[in-house]
Formats: structure tokens, sequence, C-alpha cells
């Protein structure tokens, strides 16, 4: 019977290390490594148990050598911090605090109990993938293709795609969009991939990216040999004007309709100067709309895209709007972009599932994407208002930002209490993210983003059933807040069809 | 029990109409909202025909009263600009012009005749790609699915694809396989790109490849970084002993069980020299298994892998089994490399659709792939069959080669005749390559491959109801061929299930 052995207990230990995210800092490479080391233990960044990389790989990934990794090892375990064991690796000591943080390592099977609470992942609630309707698009979908739908495509994506998602784009978010400058991708990161490829092929040797942010992106960006230069961010997104000091910058990554994860939308006067910016440098804006579904209170922020749909490329996926596994994304590019694109799809021949987008075409042509959106914004502001009310009334002293739109929160705490707030959290097994995570600066950039202590909320992770124990959890670590009082959720607690 | 009304047909009524972005200006909200409205079907934002949201739902989103949004429409409606008409919602009047700008690039619908058989391509017959069972398999796997697969997940894919792949290769192809060592991936080129990019963090400066394949791998490579030298291709395959002559080569790239496209198998001895060079240099073996579910005559050649799992990547897909469209494929790794692989993949985040390999995985375990495989060998091996017979009455001079294996055979021509019967060809519309097209020499290696006059016939890739006129096509061409006779083909025409 094949596929039997699928999730059985049995087999071989997993006989991988974890991936891990280092930023090495201070005077010497042993110490710094050391030091990163024992922050991501302490922190809780590598659970109790957890494998560490074999010596090797993480030399390679760090491109330093093994034996700067074998002695940085050795010293955390004469500290105590990690164990070493014949045959079994390095790996954290037991009496290391539980953690589930940073989405580094995600591990299927595990032993260790996993917290019950997440609100540090952007993924949406996944419970509420609309499987039924996705099954009945792929049914339509499927039995409708033509038989060459199945073979090497266009690698731009199916047609019906991009056609659906063009006319979906214009009505929905406001941006300029024609099926022929629609690139069908694998998510917002292939998407910057592939982006980032045209950049060095046009000798684009920088782009900036905004000081609060998520660090994969700018990773990806200086993996693919570009600098990444920070953009200050204030109470009205980031500080275009600076973007004319910066030297050696073509392209900039932004998230204009709701920054990530501070929440502020780019103030008008600031779009317009972004977008005079790329019309009188030649640089592009890479408009990241991740979450441009989501809006509640405000008028709704349309895409910069449709200001200049020659200088922005926009970005979307269904990551927020039905799943991460999905696995959909696309571009709208400015027409010169179009074959510079479509060439570096053809290089790695990267494509996505034909099945899918031919469900996901259906799926929007069909108003089932729409009606999924509409329930789910409903859905989603009602727990957001949950969220505000639980607080108002349970940690009054706790303020919230950036909760116009989005799947994302701030909570504001009282100067130097964000590290302890996380570690108490950790304790009540709710694994959050400080705002402090999510900075990005350089020493050279001539200025310092102001202290803040704060904490960002992914309202949207958590599963139904686990919503009222998330904001019990919450209130119970948050300075001033109350643990005692029962917390009474609505009892609408998902979307409707 | 939050979440259980999803999905469920209960509820309120699905707030219908299409999600529509509005930006609001001028002095008063209707002024504001009837001027943007305009714009919106002026520009062609919304197609003549389609259905504005409903005026309830478009007031709640706006944040305005019912009375302003049903006050908009009455206005444009009056103006000619839309249409209201009673069961039927409120639409985009047929006048308004719809703006779809400028075809700037290929089209999918083109006016050109499309040559009517074409045997250049790889892919299978896609209109065998087993829709009806794909879709079972699909919907018990979603149904059955927890929440947290259609989230990020593991870089190397589903476990329960994982582990079905991982039981499916140790018995259909001798892979030395375990779950933890496989890693899912878009196909072949995906994989391909992964692996470079860590044979490039390794410092490895070279990887050689056959004399005889398709130039986008070569290509791939050269456009990671590394240099390509080729190895020479006789009838026992790549010439192995003269790995040891290239230097700064840390990998080679094989198709060791059917070469393609000559479709010879290594021989067993070079086999082991293979590993023997990868054991004494610390090389790696990178083995493209395209095509090893299909085999005839002789005794299948199981994978290279199985002689030293530690030393050879195995390489497989689903793209000549099932389609191309599905873009999955897989890995199996040395132990030493799954960190290596995870941290490639976790630079860009490039996961596969998480539905169409929980739909893979349940495909293999309900033994509905080792059916289609089984039905499809029947089906090819009756086509290659076809294909001799054809031959050996029309054409006897033709001998044809590379043939016990795969879905492409070789015919050998007279000398200096390749490229006339290649031209010949397009002339009867049918589309083949001359083996010319897939040599890959360097001016530097030292040798030359003989001169060789060939077709490569991808016999899988036309429909079955095409296959006669490609086979009649063929014997049109062919020095010495006649065209005249009516082919009969058999009536089986199509895989039994």
């Amino acid at each position: 019977m094949a596929g039997s052995r699928a999730n059985s207990g049995a087999g071989p230990p997993p006989a991988v290390g974890a991936d891990l995210h280092l930023e090495l800092r201070g005077p010497g490479l042993r110490a710094g490594l050391t030091d990163a080391l024992r922050e991501v233990v302490r922190t809780g960044r590598l659970a109790p148990g957890s494998r560490l990389p074999a010596s090797r790989s993480l030399a390679a990934d760090l491109g330093v050598s093994r034996s700067t990794v074998v002695e940085a090892y050795a010293e955390l375990v004469a500290e105590g911090w990690l164990t070493a064991q014949q045959g079994s690796g390095t790996r954290v000591a037991a009496r290391a605090e539980p953690y589930r943080g940073a989405p580094d390592a995600p591990r299927e099977r595990s032993d260790e109990p996993r917290p019950r609470y997440g609100v540090w992942t952007g993924a949406p609630d996944l419970a509420t993938f609309p499987r039924t309707q996705w099954l009945t698009a792929a049914r339509r979908a499927l039995i409708a293709a033509p038989h060459d739908a199945l073979g090497y495509g266009d690698p731009r994506g199916r047609m019906e795609l991009r056609t659906a998602l063009a006319d979906y784009l214009a009505r929905a978010r406001g941006v300029c969009a024609e099926p022929d400058r629609v690139a069908v991708c694998s998510g917002f990161h292939h998407g910057l991939a592939l982006m980032a490829q045209v950049l060095r092929v046009r000798r684009v040797r920088g782009v900036a990216v905004e000081a609060y942010g998520l660090d994969v992106f700018p990773d990806l960006l200086a993996n693919a040999g570009l600098h990444t230069p920070p953009l200050y961010v204030d109470d009205h997104g980031a500080r275009i004007d600076d973007l004319a000091r910066l030297r050696d910058v073509g392209a900039v990554l932004m998230t204009p309709a709701h920054q990530y994860p501070t929440g502020v939308a780019l103030r008008p006067d600031r779009r317009m100067a972004a977008v005079d910016w790329a019309r009188d440098t030649g640089g592009l804006i890479l408009e990241d709309d991740y979450d441009g579904e989501f809006r509640y209170d405000r008028q709704p922020v349309g895409a910069l895209q449709g200001l200049d749909p020659e200088r922005v490329v926009y970005f979307g996926s269904v990551s927020k709007s039905l799943a991460p596994g999905v696995r959909l994304g696309w571009m709208v590019l400015p027409e010169e972009l179009v074959p510079e694109i479509v060439a570096a799809k053809g290089h790695g021949d990267y494509m996505t599932s034909a099945l899918d987008q031919l469900t996901l075409a259906e799926f929007i042509a069909s108003g089932a994407y729409d009606r999924h959106v509409r329930s789910m914004r409903l859905f989603y502001r009602r727990r957001r208002d949950q969220l505000v009310e639980v607080l108002r009334q349970r940690a009054p002293g706790i303020r919230v930002t950036g909760m116009a739109a989005g799947l994302q929160t701030v909570l504001e705490l009282p100067r130097g209490t964000e590290s302890s707030v996380v570690r108490a959290a950790a304790r009540h097994n709710l694994v959050i993210r400080g705002l402090t995570q999510f900075r990005y600066e350089a020493a050279d950039c001539g200025w310092r983003l102001p202290e803040r202590d704060a904490l960002v909320v992914n309202y949207a992770a958590p599963s139904g059933s686990a919503w009222a124990g998330t904001l019990d959890a919450l209130c119970s670590v948050l300075p001033g807040g109350e643990s005692r009082k029962p917390i009474k959720p609505s009892p609408w607690e998902g979307p409707a069809w």
C-alpha cells in the first residue's frame, strides 16, 4: 500500500538541522556568532531539543570557516545553552524556554508540545479556506480546459487567469491592468526573486526597502546581489524624500496601502513624490499590495500602480485572501518589463501549476473570489473589533495602531517592556513578535528609528477555536492587563458564504 | 466550533456583486461617488455588461448611506453609462467602449495556422491526463487535509507527498529513499536551479553535461555561474572516463537510464565508474530520471542513485507520466545536502502548490498513479510499435534506435539529409527536430561527436487524433519513404483505465 507510511512515527529520526537565520554583530567573527547563537537560544527562536545545523552547513551559509562555527558551538555547550552528543549532533539544551517564534524552521513532526496560540505569522485563518467552493471551481476548470492547458505554456501563465486577474484588479484595487502585462507567479517571494533577476540584468545595484518589514525580502534581494538601503518610516509611511539621497538605487520596495507591519498608509503627497522620483530617475516602484483586499474603516487606498503603470510593478497574491499553500501570486508589469520578466521566467522555467491557475481563474470569474473576500473582510473586521474591545476593557493603557486595514495591528507598549512581554507571552504559550524584530536599519543611513516598544498582532492567524484563548493570553501578559475576566468573544465566529 | 459555518451553504445570502475599488473625490459625497463611478465606466475598468455591486454592499464598503449609492447609480443610468433592470441589478451599459491597451506580447490566440503535427516536444499526449481520477484525488486530499496544510510549510514539501514518493520510488525505480531526504519542487528545471544554487554556495565551479541533450539545462547552469564542459556520448552512454580529465568539475548531470535524446542506457561498468569518480573526488552525480517509468523490451534499468545515495542526487517529475502543467517534481538527496537545499529553497520560498502536492500524494497512495503509468506504458509501447511497423513498410531504409524505453526514438538518416528532411517536414505541417539541434560541444574539449544525420521523434506528444496524420507526414518526407499507402493505426487509441 503506497503511502501507508505517511504521518507514521516510524522511520529514522529527521536528518535535518534547523535552517537558521543569524545576524552577526559585535567585534570579532567568532564572538559575534557566539552572541547571535546565544540570543537565538535565549529568546527561544530554537526550541529545547532542536538540532542545530551541521557546522559545515552553517559555515557555508554564513561564509565563515567551519572551525569558527565549531568553536562557537563548543563555547555554548560549555555555557550550558547547547548539548552535543555523539551521533545526535548539537542540540538546544533542555532548560531553555519554549518558543515558536520566527518562521525560519517550520517542522511538521515534532514531539514538543506546540504552543497553543500564535499571532506571529502573517497567514490568514487557514480554517476559512473555502475548500468546497475551490473544489467546485477545480472541477469546472479542469473539465473545461483544452488539452494544451496541461502542457508547457506562456511563461506569464494561463491567459484565463491573467484575464480574470486584470479584470479583478482593475475594479477592486484600481490597478491599471491588461492581461498581456500580468505575469502569474508562485507567490510574492517568487515574483520578487524574478524581479531581482531582471534588475540585475539591467545593472541596477540597489533597491531601497522600508525600515520596518520582514527581513526575508531584503535578504532575498541581497542574495541576488543587490544592496538594500532602508528608508525611514514614520506615521505617514516611508519617507520618500530620502530616496533622492541614496546612491545607486534603481528601485524601491514598498507597501504603500498598508505598511507592514506598522499599518500606516503612505500619505498622498508621498505617493506622488514616489512616482515623481521614479519618473525623474527612471527608477521602479515595487508595490507589495499584500493585503489590499482587506480594508475596514477608512476610505479604500487604491493601488499606487494606478498613478503610473509604466513606473510601478504591482505585486499581489492569494496568500492572505485564500491561503499561502495555494502558492499563487501575480505581477502587473510596465510594458517594457514584460519581455524581461518572460526571459527571467524562461531561464528557470519556474512555472506555476496550470491546474491551480485554471482553478483560480474559474474561482474569480464565477464570483466566488469576491464573495470569499467580502465574507472574510467581515470576519476579520469582527476579530479586530473584538481585539480592540477586549483591550479597552482589560488593558486600557495599551494603544492600538495601524488597524484601519489588513490582518495585523500594532500594540504600543510602555518603554522598555517589549522583550519581557514577548518572553512572558511565550510562557503563556502565546507566540508573538515584538516590533523590534521588524526593524531594518543600516549603520551608515544617518538616522535611527525612534525607540518603540510594541507588539505586532497578526489577528487573522489563530483558528476560531484558539481565538478566545489568544485574547486571554494576550491580556494576561500586557503591562497593566488583567487576566481574570473571562473572555466572551462574539458568537459569530466564522465567515458566511 | 468557530469556523464551522465555513463552506456550509447556510447563513446570510451572499452579499453579491463585484468588489469595486473607488476613490472618492470632489466637493460632496454623492457628486464624488458619481464622478468616481463614471470614471470607472469611462476608462473601461468595468467592462460593458458587468454588474455593479449591490447598493447595500457598496454603501457598506464605502461607509456611506445606501441612498447615496442609489442616487449615484440613478444619475449614471440617466446619463446612459449604466443600465438598471429589474432582477438583473445595475450593469455597465453596452455602449461604453472597453479599454484594453495595445497588444504588446505574444498572444495565445493567433490567426496563424498552427502546424498540425508536432513531435518535437518532450511532453506526453496531454489528452491522456486522467482528469476524473485527478479530481477525485483532489477532493479526497483536500477534504482530509489538516488546516495547517494550507499554510507555509516545510521547505521540502508536504510530508504526505514525500512519504508517498519515497515508497513509490523505492519500489518502482530502486531509489534508496527516505521521506526526510525527499524535496518536492516544481519540476526538473526548478530542482536543477536549486541544485545550482547549492553548488555555487559550495564553491563548485563546473558541472559536466552530456554532449547530447536539451540546451536549456547547460544554459540554466551557466546562468548560475557554473561552467559546463560536455562529456562525449557514444552507444553506451556518456564516456565517464573523461570526467577525470576535466578541471574544476564538482558534479555531472546525466540521464543514465535512457540518454536524452539518443535513447541509449549507460553501460553497467560506466555506472560504476561514475560512482567511483564521485567517491574519489567528492563529486556529485545529478541523475535526471526523466522517463524512468516507461520501459518496454529490456530489463528495467534502475536508478543509478541506488548505487550510492550519498553521492547521487536523483531527480524526477510528473512531466512525462502525467503532464508538465502539473509542475511537480522531486529530488532525493544525499543526507548532507538536505540542509543546503532547504536553505536554497528558503531564500526564495519557492514552494510548490500544497493543494497539488496533497492531490499527488493521494493519487499515488490510492494506486491511481501506478494504474495510470501502467496504462500509459501500454499506450506508448503500442505507438512505438506502430511507428516501427509503419517505417518498416514505408521507409525500409531508415534505422530506428534508442527505442527500448521512454517516449522518444531516433531515426537515422542518410548522410547530409537531416536539414533538408526537417525543412520538408515543416512544409508538411510536421514539426520535428534533427539530432544536430541536441549536440552540445565545446571548442576545447579535444573531440568531436561523429557526424550523424538523424531525427528525434517524440512519439508520445501527438494527440490520438493526430497520430495517423503524423505517421503519414513523417513517411512522406523520409528519404526513400512512400507517401501513398494509407496508414491504418491500430483501433486502440487511448489508454484504458
